[in-house]
């Protein structure tokens, strides 16, 4: 009954579907019986970095506080989902560390879609405004992205649909044994491990 | 199987008690079966509000950022105990709203002891430092504290002993319902809520 949760990062550029593919996955995971948490990257910014920007220093202490908490939900059986784009490779290393020593899965998500496609979509017109210097420190456009070079899933979203993304997430999780009878307190197949009440 | 953790927000002056008052009762809730997380106010400080300093705004925000992670902790499941001075009134009743709004419970503990014994103890010497002025927005001596006028368990920290004073809010917890079946996924009680696995 002491397994730890899973935390499940997304990383990738701005409208290559992160947050898509963490609602998607956030049903079939509480379908699944599991505790699941998204940690939206607005909200969360909003919530724990207010006053932070997009430089290096500001970014990371960004990623690594939104790393501490989701540590601190899987400690106690939660999955938790973070689709936050993460650009830098050293800082995702610190929190997978962060989570893993603390005795938790961490799982790291690639949703990777190529610039040129997210150019052409540009669904909220950032990468417009990105493009002619009005959105200053923009991943991809005008800040760094260093790509995950051994991701633990890969999902091309500009070639799958959101439900081949998820099942490959899944597929992953599963594999994993997050679905296993101990995997989660809520898990309803986890109760044959306890004593019955009388 | 869906009820919520409590948030338990030990406040009061520094000295007086509230991270070994935490301490014994993390012990009692953990070995009553309930999941439990404290949140440590130097700890959750560094990692969610380094840079942030003593003036009203900068404690506020981080006594709403640790309001913010343990609605999120509780809203799973964990009982949350928060030993952190949070000096003001409007503050503690913003975080009270957050949780409760989020469906959890929140219990007010003030750990009260009175100033003169705590300069006269003064166990880590920085009542003296902040007398002479060496430590600066120190709550008591250089900075506001608003005591809880009605906190929903007073704990005497100069008349009491450790354990009367954790007794007294394992009561509280108690009448609150924190023991009864359903109240946590680890309680091992809660399992005959469950369809038993086959």
């Amino acid at each position: 009954m002491n397994k730890q949760g899973t935390v499940i990062w997304l990383t990738g550029l701005s409208g290559a579907g992160k947050t898509t593919i963490a609602r998607a996955l956030s049903q079939r995971l509480e379908a699944a019986g599991l505790l699941v948490e998204t940690l939206d990257g607005d909200e969360v910014r909003e919530n724990l970095s207010r006053g932070l920007g997009f430089s290096k220093p500001d970014r990371d202490t960004n990623v690594n506080r939104i790393g501490y908490v989701a540590k601190l939900l899987a400690r106690h059986g939660v999955t938790v989902i973070v689709p936050v784009i993460a650009p830098y490779r050293d800082t995702r290393s610190d929190v997978r560390r962060l989570v893993e020593n603390d005795g938790s899965e961490f799982v790291e998500v690639f949703v990777r879609c190529d610039l040129q496609t997210l150019i052409e979509r540009d669904v909220k017109g950032l990468y417009k405004k990105a493009l002619a210097g009005e959105v200053k420190n923009f991943t991809g456009v005008s800040d760094p992205y260093e790509e995950p070079l051994a991701p633990d899933v890969l999902v091309d979203t500009f070639a799958e649909t959101v439900e081949q993304s998820a099942a490959k997430i899944f597929a992953k999780l599963e594999a994993l044994g997050l679905f296993t009878p101990t995997a989660s307190p809520r898990n309803p197949f986890a109760v044959s491990e306890v004593a019955p009440a009388r």
